[in-house]
């Protein structure tokens, strides 16, 4: 039995997201099929978390264990014969069994991505997300600072996953322009249901002047999951990458 | 009688190019099928030109004629009302009779997108293309700089669309490094068929050390339709805008 590691990216907007669920087409079903079609195992192949429906990744994590003895490079051009062109698994490891994509990560990275704009741009259509007028991108940051540390965000979670702890260490929130788009990275050591949607939303109000950082503060000082109510669009989010240190092969 | 400006943006990948064709879903089929729905005429859509199966635009411009009174901002908002969202009416205006999208323009900027990787990444689908390796960036400027100037194109030219002349002013050509891409932008008084294309693949091959800037030079002096053939994917290419000077009203 080899445990397998691969990092994959796809664009989520033509799956009922990561998760594998009956007669819907998602990310997890297509490379668990993937997998069947060139080893001939029926495995279950974790991911680092999940991603929903629209949310796309640059760089998820997943794993699997196979008994075969496929090279494990050969994973990624194999599995990549068999997946839709938006999915592509960009590399395959073999990792030590007591890996795991969810569990062993250390930390993940977010980013949200929108575009300034009073109308609809068919070039961002499914790839960011339009925000009406010019950001204040000094105060998106000034706001951005009350969620970096070790916090309760219970307050910018959403009801509807399971979670034991309601804490998290955001280590790094950044804003920054970057040509026509301004992006929200979020770098944490986990994260809660739609936390960084509602951070992101909360960061672009501060951007708008509709919201103080004392205020941003307080809400999340409420620690009351119905304080937050604006989850921006899935079509903007992309996992970036996750970190899992140094891992034992 | 009033004459309308609009400029749009598309996403190519779902249409067979801009030009009308029996049976095939083109641009201008769906601008035009939104112009009747919105005002009962059936019009032609005359744009700076066409764009080729799978090729993007930021800002393609075209225009029609109307008899009928709609205020000329409420062309914007009521074509996208009948329009698919992978194509969106950016502005509108009125012209004055004499302006015409194509022959009215003073200069068009193309820009082409390339990504360098050993493998397809997803996030990049019909959106950039993969050229394998580390592309030299200072080559390909200095290969680029053979091109800026007014020349004969001939042998940047794919056959199969009319021409009266094949002498062209490019105005700039520039390579720029963008996070993870690589774009080529280009500014011409006009541009040859498959121009764009041919050019930035002889400019790949610079970066890649496969051509020098002494052939590519030959290459252009030659003269010769024959003379290049590596036309680059459709998906890279984005119509980027088209330069009237100043319009009259």
């Amino acid at each position: 039995m080899r445990r397998i590691k691969i990092t994959l990216d796809y664009i989520g907007t033509a799956y009922s997201g990561w998760q594998r669920q009956p007669n819907l087409d998602t990310v997890q079903s297509r490379v668990e099929a993937a997998v069947k079609s060139l080893t001939g195992e029926s495995v279950s192949v974790q991911a680092s978390g999940r991603t929903d429906a629209g949310v796309h990744a640059l760089g998820q994590v997943a794993h699997f264990d196979t008994v075969g003895d496929i090279p494990v490079k050969n994973f990624m051009t194999g599995l990549n014969h068999f997946l839709p062109p938006d999915i592509r698994i960009l590399s395959s490891e073999e990792v030590s069994p007591d890996f795991h994509s969810r569990f062993s990560a250390h930390e993940k990275t977010y980013r949200y991505v929108l575009y300034e704009s009073g109308f609809d741009r068919a070039v961002y259509l499914n790839r960011a997300v339009r925000v009406g007028g010019r950001l204040n991108i000094e105060a998106m940051r000034e706001c951005a600072a009350v969620f970096v540390g070790r916090h309760d965000f219970t307050s910018y979670m959403s009801t509807g996953a399971d979670t034991t702890t309601t804490e998290r260490t955001v280590k790094s929130l950044s804003v920054l322009r970057r040509g026509d788009l301004v992006e929200i990275e979020i770098t944490a050591d986990g994260f809660l249901y739609n936390m960084v949607r509602l951070i992101s939303g909360t960061l672009v109000k501060a951007g708008q002047g509709r919201i103080t950082v004392a205020e941003a503060k307080s809400l999340l000082e409420k620690a009351d999951k119905d304080a937050v109510r604006e989850v921006m669009p899935a079509c903007g989010l992309y996992l970036v990458s996750v970190d899992y240190g140094a891992i034992k092969k």
